[in-house]
């Protein structure tokens, strides 16, 4: 990884409304069923292939209530919505979110290894151990896993996973139809893995990618989540407010791995807003956030609190204490939160409106203001590359056609691919089959 | 279905390999890795496409020995794959298989809405319960589940998915931007599904397609799997060896399915071998069917009994009596087998020839003569159509070229599509939501 030299680019693709993005759908340029359109999809990937990026990411939930966010009541599966697009490009990385807490490792190595060759070796997985404690009634449990076992479940199930992708050694398959031999046995391996909460006998009925294994993205800011991160992670999604809480985080984040012998990437979401002037571009924030609905956001605030309803409290008062009964979803969001009112004495209506001005986007100004902004946090060290969330087209276009070319021409955003697998394109070496690796050991020792 | 005038074309796709079919990689006609590119899959489904097909037919396996098939070793997962052929498709169906036994029904919900909403209508799910018992080993349990409870599965899954599918009823979603509704609360129904072996609380995350949900197949011969075909089946994949086996079948079939107030299709899978005369037809049939290895035969025998090792045995003593201990994985094809030997005291060498013998095909002939038999199956009410399965790429092209243009000027086969979804290539009607003809129903009463 020492020879990175791009910055790496990803793009959230969206359907409609994300989180505090209730009101895209009434966007002219979104249809209002982008969220199930394969076609938007598609459009949205190539449009970023077209722009060099590393990737493209597709988030999930499975807990839906009459109110859920748009986004959460109707949308395709992130795996099924990948393989349509691997078909349609041919470049960029696709990385799809799956729950370690409510899918048996041996579909999720399955599914990921047929993404994986379907597209050349472009596959990638953003782990997660599912926040919402409602996803378990969808499941057959009355309640979520508890915060230490949907973590301790995460780890063992990536470490299967990754096992059964090495199911098979590269020469596996001479398929050499001259000499008659389809298959070398001897390069087949079951996995016999008995864990604390996994059994999984193995092999795998699949072979390896160009690639070798998808790529490893997780996010979590928690303790657990930064260790889990920091053991099985190659890159991170995160969320960075200022440069120096991105610095800290990657600099956390680099040392934690490091401790394991690893090394890995930081990649925020990012969401700029870019117009002509500096001033056009607040203008057009004050615009966004001002158009925020003050009664979404006190909703969406009880989500960190397994979707508390906070309409019950007294705006002007006091943040409620809530104690802390019961297992949360989103642990540290919720303790943040709780710090945020308990240290500035805040009303829950400050809270709210916190949470809603917390939206503004630091990365707000003309192409070349944002261009400026990003190459500050990159050389800073604040991150590795962005993950960028801009559902309108038009204003995904104004990135790439002004933002990136002033990122080019400073020779921090690639112009061409450097290799058609994620992998190659992140700076990432193919990780050696362990089975190859053992008998390699063994022949020279 | 009343309506019905065309026999069913469905196309089971395969790569390299499916049962007796031990050398087909060797063919130069077929990549050595056509089990695990999608530009073949996609290719196939093409060729299928242009010929009018109802539908592709993806099989499945996932319990891995060194010693299994060359299709079993290394494939892609179903869904993903058909995912990847239906964006490079526009008419033909696509029907996947999935388990029962290990799938949450949650998960196979979405996915197979997903591909639905993918492909625009086309999705179909062969509904199995798992042969191989060994598979269990992958999926964290010691033993497979016996046969009963695999059955009790499977209807209980059927049904909650289908109920999951009704999650949205097709008003759901107004998504009008100039009244600004996008969502209508009172047209989304959570299930709350607590039953014998799956609690599901939902509602799932996705709208129905154009044709409400994708289409049921079902295979399985014993009484516990006719009876689940006629429960759930829109259509059955099956074996046919003559013409009154196929009418016996197909009238049973629907005698269960009317109990059930129901009607169903039955589709068997059929291998035509075509050649420019009879004679030439029936040369070619011997060449195949003398390239069969007995020894791969007498493994294959193993299957239908836990993939019992026959090796053991005196290959020109009688038949081994195997007594009736332990679940086997396909009760009725052992069984089959068991009274086969029983009923003509074969030697295990005679029921190995027997089982080589039985791959022939009754539909061997000129393409006149295929024509004839096919149409003479049909009228006698012996199938609704087929699942061709031939792998080499120009001998489906002989069927399609030279069989079908017969079939079609008398009638028999479709010349254009008449949908662009399966339910209405198959003359299957669209399912009204079960909510919204409760509420028809509370309105006219």
């Amino acid at each position: 990884m020492a020879t990175r030299r791009n910055l790496i680019l990803g793009a959230v693709l969206m359907g409609v409304g994300g989180p505090g993005q209730h009101h895209t759908w009434l966007d002219p340029e979104i249809p209002g069923d982008a969220s199930v359109d394969i076609r938007w999809y598609i459009a949205r990937a190539q449009q970023a292939e077209a722009a060099k990026f590393d990737h493209v990411f597709i988030v999930d939930s499975q807990f839906i209530t009459p109110d859920s966010p748009h986004h959460y009541l109707n949308r395709l599966e992130p795996l099924t919505l990948l393989s349509a697009v691997a078909v349609h490009t041919s470049h960029i990385g696709l990385v799809g979110t799956l729950t370690t807490s409510y899918n048996d490792p041996f579909n999720v190595a399955r599914r990921l290894a047929s993404l994986d060759l379907i597209s050349g070796g472009r596959a990638g997985w953003n782990v997660v151990a599912t926040g919402d404690g409602g996803t378990a009634g969808n499941y057959g449990r009355q309640e979520h896993y508890d915060y230490a076992t949907r973590y301790g479940r995460a780890l063992e199930h990536v470490r299967v996973v990754q096992s059964l992708w090495d199911s098979y050694e590269d020469d596996a398959f001479p398929r050499n139809k001259e000499s008659g031999v389809f298959f070398d046995k001897t390069r087949q391996h079951p996995l016999n893995h008995v864990g604390e909460h996994f059994s999984v006998a193995g092999p795998l009925n699949i072979e390896r990618s160009p690639q070798g294994q998808p790529v490893i993205f997780q996010a979590g800011d928690s303790d657990e989540g930064r260790d889990l991160g920091a053991s099985i992670g190659d890159a991170i999604f995160t969320h960075a407010a200022t440069v120096e809480q991105g610095r800290a985080f990657r600099d956390d984040m680099r040392a934690r791995a490091a401790a394991k012998g690893r090394d890995l990437l930081i990649v925020p979401g990012i969401s700029p807003i870019i117009a002509d002037t500096d001033e056009e571009a607040r203008e057009k924030e004050r615009a966004l956030v001002g158009g925020k609905d003050f009664a979404r956001a006190l909703k969406e605030l009880g989500r960190p609190f397994g979707w508390h309803d906070f309409t019950v409290y007294d705006l002007d008062a006091p943040f409620p204490e809530l104690g802390d009964a019961g297992d949360r979803s989103f642990k540290t969001q919720a303790e943040k939160i709780k710090r945020l009112a308990r240290e500035n004495n805040y009303t829950l209506r400050q809270v709210v409106q916190h949470s809603i001005d917390a939206q503004r986007s630091p990365f707000t100004g003309s192409a070349l203001t944002v261009a400026n902004e990003i190459q500050r946090w990159f050389e800073a060290g604040a991150f590795d590359g962005i993950n960028l969330t801009i559902t309108v087209p038009s204003e995904f276009a104004r990135f790439t056609d002004e933002v990136l070319p002033i990122l080019r021409e400073r020779g921090i955003a690639r112009t061409e691919y450097d290799a058609t697998t994620l992998r190659g394109n992140l700076g990432l070496p193919v990780p050696e089959n362990v089975h190859t690796r053992d008998r390699r050991s063994a022949l020279v020792s």
